[in-house]
């Protein structure tokens, strides 16, 4: 297949384009300051020109495209609000708005979140930030392109994710960083419970749906990738110890919950067919040992 | 009450505000080309500056805001995707985001559209065209800014509207204007059936809505002003014709239906305590009557 994949250089797609170019012919879209091939990978720049992108998907018979790209805000400023609604919304409408134009894309796999569904039963909508809120803004603005031109899509909706060559600073990367310092760490009271992903199940999860979505399966509108446990915070800073032979000096109750911090993760349903394999007392082996080589 | 209005220079903000003015203090926020003041009423020119607004909020005390403001389009071009989502989802949320930070603002009146719910039965969303997409993305904004910061909303959904000073080339302006001039009007065959309310009939649902807003009454998330009557095109056509004493030299099927014509509108739930009551037979003579005064 040849697919189009935006946000490529990030955490996911990184790891997600280095499997996938095994057996499809990738593309690449993003901001990449003049170089959209630094990944070894053929790419176009994204500008507000959408009849270009539209010429490039039809050029390359794209026939599908995995949406990565997301600014990830936790929480934002007010001159931020611009970025995340042209990054969020905007720049994912003009992707299909060109694939509309090019006529060959037969299937779209969008990015979501579990912060989508804030402190809710059943699938209702409920954002934990502004940020969730443009993924939700973003999968509206895709129902016009769906119903319109018939494209398939599909909404992969993350917990939290974990492995090597993440820049974001998250939980295993500062329990890494303040075992290695010997610096107190100053957390939550730690009673939230964390859905931890590892990347090459992400990576698993991705693949798997974008080969359903090509191959006409029969589809819900959204799943959920998420390792079937929920670890109260607490409990993963012992497990990390345990697994990692690392000391970590963690003041509890250091700085408060977040606003709208998710204590328990959100359920969705689960994509089929797919399974994490890698529990996350192997998964810290994983990260330890792949991020000091 | 101190109220906000955006989009005050257009079709409805212009009639609305010469009503509500007379009750309440008014501010506009909108793009004037430098001369906020042409309505006559104090405003803010809309910029980036999410904390200027802010400042302008609170400095006024605004208690709730009346969002008018949209970049209407029937159909699009890629090079107006940008814009759209700008106007319609951007532009809502920077003032919800400097309500949130002035702190004063205790409801806010959304302006939705039918053309959200194309072909469906109960409260379904699938849009029209990317214009509705627009139109629920903000919506889904505008939910953390309910959730967080506990602002009222409610969307207020119009079907289509007449009456003087309509800038726009809606219907009853063109039969006017092919009256006037005798030429052939190239129509669509005329089936589609159309929900049309009187200006001073949509004026009296903002005022009431804005005043159920201000005084806590229990709201659903959305109402729908419509007339209650559903008329074919081509008996809008006789009935203009009869009531105006003009005739109309009209092509049907001389041009095809627009894609995803609506040809039965909508119905959603009707605003409460609220009944339209300009028939359509006497709208048009005060359309014909006032447009040529």
């Amino acid at each position: 297949m040849n697919i189009l994949v935006s946000g490529a250089t990030g955490f996911i797609g990184t790891h997600l384009t280095s499997e996938l170019r095994k057996q499809h012919r990738l593309f690449i879209l993003g901001q990449f300051d003049g170089d959209p091939e630094k990944l070894g990978l053929p790419g176009i720049t994204m500008t507000d020109d959408i009849r270009s992108l539209a010429d490039y998907i039809r050029e390359h018979e794209i026939e599908g495209v995995i949406h990565l790209a997301s600014l990830y805000l936790a929480a934002h400023t007010p001159e931020q609000v611009k970025d995340l609604v042209s990054s969020n919304v905007y720049f994912g409408t003009a992707i299909l708005e060109a694939a509309s134009l090019a006529g060959c894309v037969k299937w779209f796999l969008n990015t979501g979140s579990i912060w989508q569904n804030y402190n809710v039963k059943g699938s209702e909508y409920n954002p934990v930030n502004l940020y969730a809120a443009t993924k939700q803004a973003f999968i509206d603005m895709a129902k016009y392109y769906r119903e319109v031109f018939g494209i398939r899509f599909c909404t992969l909706k993350l917990c939290d994710t974990y492995g090597p060559n993440d820049t974001r600073r998250k939980l295993f990367k500062l329990f890494k960083d303040y075992s290695e310092s010997g610096e107190v760490l100053k957390m939550s009271p730690g009673e939230q419970k964390l859905d931890l992903l590892y990347i090459t199940d992400i990576v698993a999860g991705f693949t798997h749906l974008a080969e359903m979505l090509s191959d006409g399966t029969e589809l819900d509108d959204e799943y959920v990738l998420t390792s079937g446990r929920q670890i109260p915070l607490r409990e993963l800073a012992e497990l990390f110890t345990e697994v990692s032979g690392r000391r970590l000096n963690i003041e509890w109750g250091g700085r408060p919950y977040r606003e709208r911090e998710v204590m328990i993760p959100w359920k969705g349903k689960p994509l089929p067919g797919w399974k994490a394999q890698v529990d996350v007392e192997k998964g810290i082996q994983l990260f330890i040992g792949q991020s000091a080589q």
